[in-house]
């Protein structure tokens, strides 16, 4: 991946309009890598990311003891490779060999970057004390980075049940919004 | 606003794709609605919703005496609607009058539906822990509406800084998932 570093304070762009994303970890037993759509973000900068990763998932465990995690963002050539890590446990298969996802090594935390994705967001664990009661994380994002060559990403949004709808053509409108 | 009770085991549908969301309140100063992109999915059910709402908002003090909003979402018919509600505070204008906005009585709530929107969720806050530190509430959905007539409902997405997305076409994968 031609990867660029991306300014922390634009990451909410990233993750505001709501795209299905990967999660990877990387743990004593190896890299995982899971399919996720419960996040939001929670501050601009340092770039806050709430995230609900369900105890049954097998990252789960190693996301707990690491305390570190990225967040990828597919785009809708990469749906086969979304559908399978989200049908499937990294306790019984290799998801980055079954599914032909590149790792590359991140910069500051232990989990991959994911080559063919546009977008990767190195996170921390910021605040664990939701997670007892409702599997929710607090990441801050570290660092990030984009693929330049990649202009208008056509993200996935999970509508339910296997329904996905693809980000139509962005447009302006005179919002004050940040 | 031809509305129809939509199961509670299926907000997270509605929500899980990210769409930007209007939240009514309703409290001794009257009512008010902002425009919002920070929520999450929590739990499929009773379906809780995890929201950013900042001190900054004219909403936050009502929500917070109420313990009652609703949230909900506009297709891009909405568009000058929703950044109008985005770019101005409740202290100053009534926003339903400004942006023509009608007001309907919810079933379990004081916080008013939104008729012109296809999809309505009346909510209760269920924790209240995270908003000193993060202005993060968790809602619970108690029951919810949707506009039979709106079958592909074009949402919109906020990417930044005004720039918004329309929701594509819906198709399929094998997703396993909920």
């Amino acid at each position: 991946m031609a990867k660029k570093a991306f300014p922390l304070s634009k990451v909410y762009s990233l993750l505001e309009p709501g795209p299905v994303v990967l999660i990877t970890v990387s743990g004593r037993q190896g890299m995982d890598v899971m399919t996720q759509s419960w996040h939001t973000m929670m501050e601009f900068e340092p770039p806050l990311v709430g995230c609900v990763i369900s105890g049954r998932n097998y990252s789960f465990d190693i996301l707990r003891k690491t305390r570190e995690c990225v967040i990828s963002i597919p785009t809708v050539e990469l749906s086969s490779q979304v559908v399978g890590c989200g049908n499937t446990s990294g306790e019984l298969i290799n998801k980055f060999e079954a599914f032909g996802l590149t790792p590359q090594p991140a910069s500051k935390v232990c989990a991959p970057l994911i080559a063919e994705c546009y977008a990767n967001l190195e996170c921390k664990v910021a605040d664990s004390r939701m997670v007892n009661k409702y599997n929710f994380f607090i990441l801050e994002v570290v660092k990030a980075w984009t693929n330049p060559a990649i202009k208008n990403p056509r993200t996935l949004h999970h509508c339910g049940m296997g329904r996905f709808m693809v980000a139509g053509k962005p447009f302006k409108l005179p919002s004050k919004a940040k």
